[in-house]
């Protein structure tokens, strides 16, 4: 007989059927087994009894984590509900059971509760395992969402969606932190963003995005770095300023959020988190200076050099939450000492730039900016940054043949999801995550 | 003003508007200057007359590929068509012409005749400025448009979107094609496939797809062969059989074709070649050993090694064409000795295996199958293909606390598109390519 899904039971009542899933438990109740069996649509209670020779003999045997397929009848749920079974109106009285596969041995990690309160290293030890959890799960269905929030509202406004190598030449952008690879005979580096390749997008398609993997070989061990993620990337040309990019940030990051909310309530209350609100007159646009300034006055915190750390961030986040109940704020005008070769000076102060970080629940979630256009222009700052124009032949390339004012974004993915749900570590909010000490599972 | 988008200009005659973009070609007739603009929704013609001062003696210094923003009136197009501009029935009088950003240098290449004929190589060495061609652009509309299809077909069918990490502990899977990194303080590699994470995705969601990069170390020189791709990942729990797999597989395909044909009729004609065709009845299936005897008894081409080359994929395809005029074709039951460990024996025969690849136009564009569920046949398994199942402890973990039958592909987006168009070198279907030669532009 065909596989029903447990979601689609309840149209089911009276009728034989056949389900497949895990064993999400198992409980006696004097001669009665119930089990609770766990599908991707849901989970539903099931019942055997001795009479059902064959089968109550097989369920006898069973452990939680099983995968076993089960013929029976759909009934109505007799009174009330003992467990939390998701469709929980009705049960399958088990006529036929058939194990599919069993456990090996004793599960090392009990993950059928609501809450699991184990540590990072655990949970990540166990990873395939813990996944099961629900609670747990919720994680990458919102996940999931978010990949696709962000693929609609970027086509919706007409940005092609783009795929660059991750395998590079040169390790770009005068920084350290890139991965050296072995390629055939020579070295190569692994992308720390798509950034050279996206403005090339931009000189050909005007708009496009990439959802992508990007690499940083850097040696934290913090709560919000992973040496692996998936970047949300966008260049875009024809701006008028660097304005236009946060107006479009903050379009996409609204539409996300407001996605994510609609889809996955159930998910979000089982984090007793408040919904992410983003006020209707829009995100807050703070200076750089300006923020500074708060942080002194406000908050009795200075800051000494020309960034912003990651407590003035949680401080000017919480502030942003006080003063305009938003849970996002964006930070301009970054000197230029804390910015790339490529990002577009102020015209009105050659010490700042047309750059700004979107910050979230006080974690920076994304850094865009105006980028340099013009040729010359790009060549003279690579020199103020004491860097050799021709070590950047094929970016300049780029420049050489029109290029439109443009500018753009990178955003972290998991972020995203680690401060919707209020997660402790990054970590928690990547399938398999990558540190500096840990390369599996 | 506002700019305006091309494709919106035919909706605004008589009216007074700022456009922008490149200058597709210019043609002075007698003292008219005419320019041909594009912007990434179309391309209009303009004109400007020697009465607008100002605009006019710009115009005469501009050249192909400048950056401009107009500024004029709408006109509907006097008499027949002298350009191929795509919004055809409006031209701009200019009245204002402001150059944005010029050309640094004679263009090498002329980009805005319909074929562009110049060598691969040459293609590729001036990839940002060659891919402003029309007929080039369209490839990766068409791209845009594959990732896109899949994405919806794969959510609409219940499978979740996950991504796996690229950088590995291992050099797993027994291969030799992994690309080696500095990873801190020791070795990793650079993921050949997400297979292993894949399946860790069943045992969680049972349906999992993934849209990543993957990496290949393999020193080929063909027209068909990347270093580096995106591969199209799918796996599914509580399958029957592998058939189940293909199903899936071919719903997926026939979306796919059928939203690229729909969406991009225009872009399609461009490369003069037909339409694909997947027959009503289905993607044919063939046994390996079926293929052979065809290809033997009917196309006099014996195939000695145990899995079919290239020209045997080739003849194949064209097999299917003659006599089910289908641009696909299924191969099944590949020998276990040209299959990977983990893939399911044929019960019936243990000396193939449940497996398929699915060959477009001749070329193998997915390879999938059914794996083993079973943690001893695994261990089993493994030994048989000498490989040391304390090597695979964390892919191992997956099937010890109970997993059902699945299977899945891994499918070549680059690869599709390339036949779809008829493109010598899959090369031309990526922005930009990797090869063991090449690591730029």
């Amino acid at each position: 007989m065909k596989r029903i899904l447990i979601k689609d039971l309840p149209q089911k009542i009276g009728q034989k059927v056949t389900i497949a899933g895990w064993v999400n438990s198992r409980r006696d109740h004097g001669k009665i087994i119930f089990m609770d069996i766990r599908d991707r649509s849901g989970l539903i209670q099931t019942v055997v009894i001795p009479d059902q020779e064959e089968a109550y003999e097989k369920a006898k045997k069973i452990k939680n984590e099983f995968v076993v397929e089960i013929e029976g009848k759909v009934k109505e749920r007799p009174g009330e509900t003992t467990n939390k079974a998701q469709v929980s109106n009705v049960e399958i009285e088990i006529e036929n059971l058939k194990i599919i596969s069993s456990t090996k041995e004793e599960l090392p990690v009990e993950i059928t509760k609501e809450n699991i309160n184990l540590n990072l290293e655990t949970l990540l030890n166990h990873r395939s395992l813990i996944l099961r959890n629900e609670k747990i799960k919720s994680i990458f269905k919102i996940y999931a969402t978010l990949l696709d929030a962000y693929n609609f509202i970027m086509r919706q406004n007409d940005f092609l969606e783009i795929k660059t190598p991750k395998i590079l030449s040169n390790a770009t952008e005068g920084g350290a932190n890139f991965f050296k690879i072995k390629y055939f005979d020579r070295d190569a580096f692994l992308a720390q963003s798509p950034q050279f390749y996206k403005q090339a997008g931009v000189s050909v398609f005007e708009r496009v995005f990439e959802i992508g993997s990007v690499f940083r070989a850097e040696p934290h061990f913090t709560t919000r770095h992973l040496n692996e993620y998936v970047s949300l990337d966008a260049e875009m040309g024809f701006i008028e300023g660097f304005e236009d990019i946060m107006d479009q940030l903050e379009k996409v990051i609204t539409f996300i959020i407001k996605e994510i909310n609609k889809q996955h309530k159930k998910e979000i209350n089982q984090y007793n988190i408040d919904s992410v609100s983003i006020p209707k007159k829009g995100i807050p646009r703070l200076r750089l200076d300006e923020a500074r300034e708060i942080l002194k006055k406000e908050m009795g915190k200075e800051i000494e050099k020309a960034d912003i750390d990651p407590e003035g961030e949680r401080l000017i986040g919480e502030y942003a939450k006080k003063e305009w109940e938003s849970d996002f704020v964006f930070l301009t005008h970054y000197p230029v000492t804390v910015r790339p070769f490529y990002t577009m000076p102020d015209f009105q102060n050659k010490k700042l730039t047309f750059s700004f970080d979107l910050i979230f629940r006080g974690v920076e979630i994304a850094t865009g900016g105006q980028r340099i256009h013009d040729y010359y222009q790009l060549i003279d700052n690579m020199k103020k940054h004491k860097l050799d124009p021709n070590d950047y032949k094929h970016y300049l390339d780029i420049f050489r043949y029109g290029m439109p004012p443009h500018g753009g974004w990178g955003m972290g993915s998991e972020r995203i999801v680690q401060k919707i749900l209020g997660l402790n570590s990054i970590k928690e909010a990547v399938l398999f995550p990558r540190d500096v000490k840990r390369l599996t599972p």
